[in-house]
């Protein structure tokens, strides 16, 4: 990603398919526009030029039409070349961050918690990046909270199986594992913040749900 | 999300924030379309109308002016409506899917793995879709694994407290504590799958981070 900070032209295009899909799309209802525009600009004064009978008409008419036509052609291109600039900047601000997040998320899904979503100047989904950061910390913190309570478990079975000399009455047997029992237990509770799907659920196509 | 599916015209702004950004920004451009290619193509007709020396030249010129304005003005409203509203479905397929992503990211913070996304017909962010799927699948495998471990561990743990009478030499005690201790290291063999960030670095801003 850090390529992306540099900015050149070929990072304008991130994520190519859908920001050329979407700037073809528009570029269409652009020549739309041009050629509507064009046609309902031109056609009186060609008529005009071809049909008058007055001959200084159609000579007047003849230049305005040639006047138009050798403005009209850099003034169009210019504008249909700022309007594709402007939709690949705008798609960027959506795509780039868009990458950012399919590579966290990617992470994410291996059980990597430690790379955060960012977003650089002028880029949008702001709302997005917060909320796959609020997402890393809530997850961070239900297994933060698994991983101590795991780390004392594993520290007390180690204390109880050096000193299993101590342990010579059912009594003391039976204190010592229901405190490890206990905290066997807060693991599990904490475990079962977590909502998982049941197996059997996980064969029903996904649009069944919801 | 289930009133999406009846798609009236209010459920296609469904990110108004984002999706009126970024059609006013296009229609800005739009606009300024119209306004160079107006000012392109009536400049020259007005000053021939006005200026020009011949009556007749005049009285042409100021028809054309009449029918260009005429037949212009409703065929550039009927583009800059389809212009709006072929950016509002567009922008519409790209924010509709991220509302969805977001419902089910902060879900999954809050460790509620049972809720896939998906998209309806026409959506972009396909990529996206299948990488947060993707994601939940990886967090419920890690997460069924130490579920499971954790259950046998539980069980074994209650097992051994009922038979408290069969631990009475410091062997028997060694074994069965050592099987425990083997459990409770598969749990945390599991759990550290799970790259958790040092509670240390949480303190440094996220963007000294990559």
């Amino acid at each position: 990603m850090k390529s992306d900070d540099k900015r050149s032209f070929k990072n304008y295009l991130v994520k190519k398919d859908l920001q050329l899909r979407i700037v073809l799309n528009s570029s269409l209802y652009m020549i739309l526009i041009v050629i509507v525009t064009a046609m309902v600009v031109l056609f009186p004064l060609i008529t005009e030029m071809v049909f008058s009978e007055n001959m200084e008409v159609q000579y007047q008419t003849a230049q305005i039409f040639l006047t138009l036509v050798t403005w009209l052609l850099p003034a169009v291109i210019v504008v249909i070349l700022l309007f594709i600039a402007h939709h690949i900047i705008v798609t960027h601000r959506i795509c780039g961050p868009l990458i950012n997040f399919s590579n966290t998320l990617k992470k994410v899904g291996e059980g990597d918690l430690t790379r955060k979503v960012y977003l650089r100047q002028g880029d949008y989904l702001k709302h997005e990046c917060d909320e796959i950061n609020g997402m890393i910390d809530g997850l961070s913190a239900i297994l933060n909270q698994i991983s101590e309570d795991q780390k004392t478990l594993i520290s007390d079975l180690e204390g109880l199986t050096e000193n299993i000399e101590s342990l010579d009455t059912p009594d003391k047997i039976r204190t010592s594992l229901n405190a490890i029992k206990g905290e066997a237990r807060r693991v599990s509770d904490s475990l079962a913040l977590f909502t998982l799907e049941e197996e059997a659920q996980k064969a029903a196509p996904p649009q069944d749900r919801e």
